[in-house]
């Protein structure tokens, strides 16, 4: 979705390794989010995104940038600018997130049923169901062999996995690992929006994270007791809990106790800013 | 599907032009059929297919005929004969039709959520979601540059052109025209299945919808005219109708007058056998 930070980087140069020719997709995709979404305010600086992706070692072949990938009257239609490409989406935007449309707009959807549903899934309906869709046509487009997607948003990760094994395409995915600011922070475009207080606040995800990894593998495996600390740490500094769970590895279904590898998810809202964070725990 | 006709051959022979490797699918797809429908009777018979696959002038390169495409498990394990073939798919039937399956099996979906609806849709609910996603999965496997489905199965034709439009497959979708035996009835696999009897009764859908097609262009545009004349002579020869419409040719939407290009589409059964058959109107 572009608004590059190292941990995109960090994606690229994991590409860089398995291939000989890397496409960077920068994509802001209004089909994952709802009307109500934060579609207008997604961070952009296309022209930094270049500079960035510039200066990797070993260089980067094509950057794919669509105008609009819903957009079938007008595809041949280019905006001069990001300015434009970005009023466009916005524009587009409520459009493609609704099954409403009438006429002969954008219809075809994929969905992931299953791995859809918890986590992210529950308070953002049609986010899934644009990524599978945004992703069916990044795949059909650049016909890649190798994917590498963060683990950052790791249901979306698993999702894309199953979704590749369920629809036969012959492509690879890689998952790579969560890149952390200094202080702990997974990297993440929104970051940008959060005050220097919030931000500190927010630290409290991280820690309380790697708080819990330690504790199970020092042998407290009660889900409830895990989870309980986590939403305790996070409330008290000031975040709003979306949800807090640890769910098996690859079927994301809640477990109540580990002992199996696991990933505790978490989403909370720190001010206007939504975050989310995992850590696995592999026991 | 398979078994195969000389309306399937004539998809071949108008491939055979556009290509020079030419594959055929042969997969009954289970995902398609819901629990109370006709998977278990279907008709096959694959080494009746290969004879005539042989047959044809300019062969066939490729026919691609897997064992299920749907269980992840066992899918290097293959039955020795079609029996197994077709005693393993109707195993699976029930299972891969059904959303509320649990565990880790087939669970992502394809559908076009607009043209799915109408039609065929409204009495075989999970039917196109099943042929979009096998679909999917074939063009993922086989990689094709033009595909060729017959216009027969007109609701169906559309639905892949829509898909592939959506979701940028970068494949040419080619409907080919019906092919009717010497007393007019649409060839079908499932034919098969019709008494001489009901046969000599279906002759009035064929029958019926020249009727509408010529009065059309004889100025006779009232869809509700043309279309209880239909119904009349179907139901009078002892045909149960399912639907019969008449619909804008890239909407699928019905129209009540005639003065663009339409389809009359129409689905009745005969007994135990449920026919469809369509006529383009092109005013």
């Amino acid at each position: 979705m572009g608004y590059l930070h190292q941990g995109h980087i960090s994606l690229v140069r994991e590409a860089l390794k398995l291939t000989n020719l890397t496409v960077v997709s920068i994509y802001v995709n209004p089909g994952q989010f709802a009307p109500s979404e934060d579609l207008s305010t997604y961070p952009s600086d296309f022209h930094g995104d270049i500079s960035k992706l510039m200066s990797v070692p070993g260089g980067v072949d094509v950057v794919f940038h669509p105008t609009n990938l819903y957009d079938y009257e007008n595809d041949m239609k280019r905006n001069k600018n990001d300015q434009g490409v970005r009023k466009n989406l916005e524009g587009k935007g409520a459009v493609v997130s609704c099954l409403e449309e009438s006429g002969m707009g954008h219809e075809t959807w994929v969905r992931v049923e299953k791995l859809e549903n918890g986590l992210c899934g529950k308070s953002r309906p049609v986010f899934f169901r644009g990524v599978a869709t945004v992703v069916t046509k990044l795949f059909n487009i650049v016909e890649p062999d190798v994917a590498v997607f963060g683990k950052k948003d790791y249901q979306q990760w698993r999702i894309v996995q199953r979704m590749v094994r369920d629809l036969d395409f012959s492509i690879r995915i890689i998952g790579a690992e969560i890149l952390r600011d200094n202080d702990g922070l997974a990297m993440s475009s929104r970051n940008v929006h959060l005050s220097a207080e919030e931000r500190g606040k927010a630290l409290s995800i991280s820690r309380s994270l790697l708080g819990v990894k330690s504790a199970a593998e020092n042998g407290h495996i009660n889900c409830r007791e895990l989870r309980d600390s986590v939403i305790q740490a996070v409330s008290e500094a000031g975040g709003r809990i979306d949800y807090a769970e640890i769910v098996d590895q690859e079927s994301l279904q809640a477990v109540e106790e580990i002992n199996s590898p696991v990933v505790f998810c978490i989403a909370a809202w720190f001010g206007k800013v939504r975050l989310i964070d995992n850590i696995e725990i592999n026991l």
